[in-house]
């Protein structure tokens, strides 16, 4: 055994956690492997789900997630722990299978090879684009198969795009993404986080090619793409191209999303298109954003924890999703799995069960019937939580930020994608440029 | 492998996810215990290492992660997942450890005998106390030898004490947890999570008795516990019954922690008494807070996001800490991962190293350097960050709340202990006594 | 002199503040006209003034500075002051006139008869609707006099068209304020505080017969008024009616005024039609307004304190009104005369000259260089003041109130004028709908 | 008539406002002269009426609301408007009178002489301490006569004192100012606003040789004088100097100058001394000050706005200094003369009688039962005002600042007084210091 472990700073042996988790990790995988090659799976597919009228809840945001517990770095937002740190990838999926998440989406988002080999990231070269992609097939496989959940394949916008690459050199992004999903045998496809619906119709194309049912969402507002194309429009192209599901993810509140997904609605009616439907917002309140977003936001990324939601906002959400014809719901960034399970609660009523970890949790507070404090079991009832307006508890701090307006898009010499990282120069420059 | 899998509501076989995950984790058990038998690790401890002036960096809270996780019951709070999903417990000792922590504490928050089957807790008779201490001690211990750190064994308040019962029944109690401790060779022992120093007393008395060194917190702040003894004599006396670390956790924000142990430290040096201090606060914001803490917010458990500190924030408290002497650092609830490592960061260069974790972010916000959008690249440096005045995106909520002042202490009536759930009739008095 | 004075509660005599003020004025009224009938003041009319590209000040709002004062009835709102408290009512002239006001309104808000007598109001039977409005003429003109300010005479909505009477009765009330006006010879016209375009154009039509210059103001923001016409619709059609300048006042911040403002220009380039602009907004901050205004915020009329712009914002507005060609700058309620003079602070490069008042106040702060602290005298400069975000003192208030919405509009059972003051059961049943 | 009128810049001719109204006062002044003589009024003093346990209601705050209304200069904050606008401060005492107040002071704040001609102030080379001082007088008297009201003459801190000057110095100066209290008998003596106790004691040592009740005000919180002399131990200082009646004015808000009345009557009750209970707070919420009070905020004295209280808040205020057994209860700073209705009329049940102001004020809201609109109507409620936790309007501004805090007190370099205006290296060297 001795092979494993190094020498402390403090002079003593010790081993990493890398190292044992490893070994561990692989005999797990070898583990299911066996057993599944025995089970003869027959899940429905999305779209049989959909078409029957079923509530599909999704998962919440892993980039954010992970950069939290420790995984992902905030930047380049890429999922290399899918190799790195497959148990933390591992453990994530389980939580969101386990709050009610029937889809578990590939942790893919970024990991493109463009993207892999951005502004000094060192995953393309180090690890591979084809690896990364690999394992988080692999990983979502691993705990869909545990509970009732499909495999998505997803891809999401490209710095190619953004640097002006021709239509072929982004497709081919795509394609290669594609084809591990293929080889994995994903059971649906998203395209999903796309600012220009150019893109996003590009990406469906490619997607479509598969046979597989194709999702396709945008995180756009009710003011529509970067290139100033309606909601409407957006949703119209999108199935033209071949979506079966259409919506919003990311970028904008759930209240936001659900105007946007409203949009949508109503361009499809008025071109007589059909689809299904599907919101994934952020759980962050951002009633001051702009036409681009959280991302202008002064709190993004490492400030924004005054405006995460509460498990109550989301069963309002999911709530009105529901009433607005959505039944693909779920989450993006800033959706924890109590997040999750807060919409399978809300919509638990209609589907006739409760996801799995209910069984921690009390509908609207009930299990603080148990707490010490009777102060505290007093607050175990709806009308306690749904009138709460819960206080910041920062007084110096304002309620809303004016976002940064920089107005740069597609095109702009400083989103053009390179290779080498940001340099001192590049920076000085972009510092002056903001305000404080 | 037939028998695992049931029959799912869409007609279809599955397999839980609980059941394979038992039978990996069983797995990398036995792996974990076959490698460190051949290892002969030799950490320093506890006091060694505070003697020599380095720097502990604790860890977080459990139930609030957990909670949100979907693990852990709010309510009754208690860690019965330490043997219902170890695989949850041992992936957030996991990221602690990643993130910088020395220290991991045993799952055993509440987990005392009377607690667990407290209000129609079920862990006391479904699982048994000793099988959920025994549990807690095995996971810390794997994954505290991933790395440099210690495992501490904890003991938290008793519904007995709140509910008046003798000294002897209260300390039965803690032995009863102590006893597991010992036969799992936890390297230390913490007593916290105390509002009355009488019990804190009596808890570090037993602790005591085992030759290990005991660390005691209590979660009060400057205005004393609940019987209003100041924290200086708080700490007097918990030094004199043999604690080798005192100081607080949990119940107020960070500010007013290091304000309250500022106040252990000159009831110590007035008494001519020397500890090491220790401060393990919440992550969240409470300057709103009375005499009992962040339980009486109208926010308490379930409207607190609003709240949670940021890393800037965590920064500033490990500064400030640091300054104040106190050289074992740490937190309590809402603390999560990113936090611990915002410690480490803030302390490196007194420590002279990074934690695993922050491979993954870069110092002051310097990863944005690899972000796509220029605006935000803007933000990679310590003085945006460190002037931010976070928004809360909630204009319809105010930035401070009236606390819950029921002025309910031991021996209250409505604190007594009860086996049985909490009836609809006592809930209905408690709804008729809460103002909304 | 015995005959004025009453026994008061503590058996000794006193006499009350009006029987002898009414003295005193009676002396000074006519001290005012033996003084101007000698005089021939020949000042340019309100028209000479805008076409010669003149920027003219508008005054502040009446009812709410007189409520404070304890003149004014909120409820009512109505004008009986002229003749109950002529000093009160000529001090605010006063003021305005000294803050730079260039015009003087009558004080004849809600003096139509209709208003007069709705809902137990005494005013129309005890004092007469012809006394109150002449009054308001006598006063105004006295103090005009004693600067370089106009008299405009003002009319605004009435209960009888809410009640939908009929064109002719609406016109009736108009022509009794207008036969005043003209007896009373004021300088020009004014139809303010219209949310319906359709009562405004009749209003105008009255006026318009006069042959004095027409201004035209409505109380709508970018929404257009209660049947939903658009803004730039409503100016067309007040133009085309005959009104020579046209704007907003009341119901909305600055801001959101001028947006209104700026969408009726654009309105009058389309249908090329020329008129001067004009602007008088709330002194209330009201970003959460819906399409009523402020009257609809639960804060209305009592709780708005915290919502009161300071110098500075005016001095923002006056700088935006002017760079949008708005001429004819002024405010409604909430502005008090320290707010009138932040315009023609603002505006005095422009103008040339500084107000009266002025002499009482330095530019941006500058008389701060005056104070005995030292760290007040560093706020002696606009960079200070300009960038200051004023905390409310109010931690645990919102910053934003949902307004109330109950879709009530012209004809509404509820809108109906009515005599008799309101009845204890028809405040039951309106209690019964307000929220809390 | 010819004499009076001026040429304006449009080449006509014009009056000014103060040369008419100068005539019209001159009149007015004569008028009230002959009504007076011949009544014998036979008013009850202030001692009387407090002795007999009568409710004394104070008026409020001159400097700010006169400088709102264009007659005051922020920075010197003295009262040449007694001599330079009389009809303004005679309107002003009018209005409080009528609001309720029982005590008229007469506007000599801040005119003692080497603070009239202190950094660049004309007022005592241009008119002359006295003539203020006896302007004064004569305006509040002629005001006070018209109702049940009471002239106190009153002093303040001098910039001698600041300034490190000889106690004969200090003492003098108060003196001069009582030589015109006294040929102006003015009904009762106040010394108010004092900052050291010290100084206070001198100020009631100079004004108790007079023979006249003396009453002695600090601006001081619960941390006490700028020396750290406890309110406890400057209300006893105070009435051993011959205070008759001793609370606080000025500086904080109305929770906070209770909280340091009570300290002061338990300091006095510890030391058996028998004074009457006076508060004259701020109309500013200020919880976020200092020890030095809202002077240090950064929003003074021209970003309060947001920060007024509303009348609601003053009757809570007035319910509770009642209660504390407070009997002079009047406001300073930002109170508006609808703040001192709000005392008369919430404590009209125990005094029996409203003030005059109240027949233009439904107790509670209940003249909205007029309003045209019917949710306006729905607010006819002390409920409902009772619980409205008003916006702010300014969701982008904190609910609470930090004060500044240059701990400069009394003796300290830039404290000193000097006649010369601040020069512009002295403000260049005072904004280094400051934050923005």
């Amino acid at each position: 055994m001795l092979p494993i472990g190094k020498t402390t700073k403090q002079g003593k042996r010790s081993i990493t956690a890398n190292e044992l988790v490893y070994a561990a990790d692989a005999l797990c995988t070898n583990l299911y492997h066996i057993v599944y090659t025995g089970l003869h799976l027959d899940l429905w597919g999305i779209l049989e789900r959909l078409d029957a009228g079923e509530i599909v809840i999704g998962d919440g945001g892993f980039v954010f997630g992970l950069e939290k517990r420790g995984y992902v770095k905030a930047g380049p937002w890429t999922p290399e722990a899918t190799v790195e740190h497959p148990e933390a990838v591992r453990q994530l999926h389980r939580e969101f299978l386990r709050a009610g998440s029937n889809v578990l989406q590939t942790f893919t988002f970024y990991a493109s090879e463009d993207k892999l080999e951005n502004r000094g990231n060192y995953v393309a070269e180090k690890i591979s684009c084809q690896k990364v992609n690999e394992a988080a097939c692999d990983i979502a496989r691993e705990v869909a198969n545990q509970g009732d959940a499909l495999v998505a394949g997803g891809v999401s916008q490209t710095p190619s795009y953004l640097s002006c690459k021709d239509k072929a050199v982004v497709k081919a992004a795509f394609q290669k993404q594609l084809d591990v999903f293929m080889k994995k045998n994903v059971d649906f496809l998203i395209a999903e986080y796309f600012e220009h619906v150019e893109e996003a119709v590009w990406a469906v194309e490619v997607l479509k090619e598969s046979g597989k049912p194709v999702a396709a969402t945008m995180c756009i507002g009710p003011e529509g793409d970067m290139h100033g194309v309606t909601p409407g429009q957006c949703a119209v192209q999108l199935v033209k191209a071949g979506a079966s599901i259409v919506g919003v993810n990311c970028h904008f509140d759930p209240d936001t999303c659900l105007e946007t997904v409203k949009l949508m609605k109503e361009g499809l009616q008025a071109a007589k298109l059909k689809a299904h439907l599907m919101s994934q917002p952020l759980a962050f309140h951002t009633p001051d954003c702009g036409k681009q977003g959280f991302i202008d936001l002064p709190e993004f990324p490492f400030g924004l924890e005054p405006r995460i939601v509460t498990r109550w906002d989301i069963q309002k959400y999911a709530r009105k999703a529901y009433d607005l014809g959505i039944r693909y719901i779920g989450g993006c960034c800033g959706f924890e799995p109590y997040h999750i399970r807060a919409i399978a609660e809300e919509l638990a009523p209609e589907r006739g069960f409760l996801p799995e970890a209910s069984e921690k949790h009390g509908s609207w507070g009930d299990s603080l019937s148990m707490h010490t404090k009777p102060w505290v079991r007093a607050r175990a009832r709806k009308e306690y939580w749904e009138n709460l307006k819960p206080a910041s508890g920062r007084p110096y701090c304002p309620s809303m930020s004016k976002p940064d307006g920089w107005g740069v898009t597609k095109g702009a010499r400083e989103l053009m994608q390179q290779k080498e990282a940001t340099s001192e120069q590049q920076l000085k420059e972009l510092f002056q440029k903001q305000k404080f």
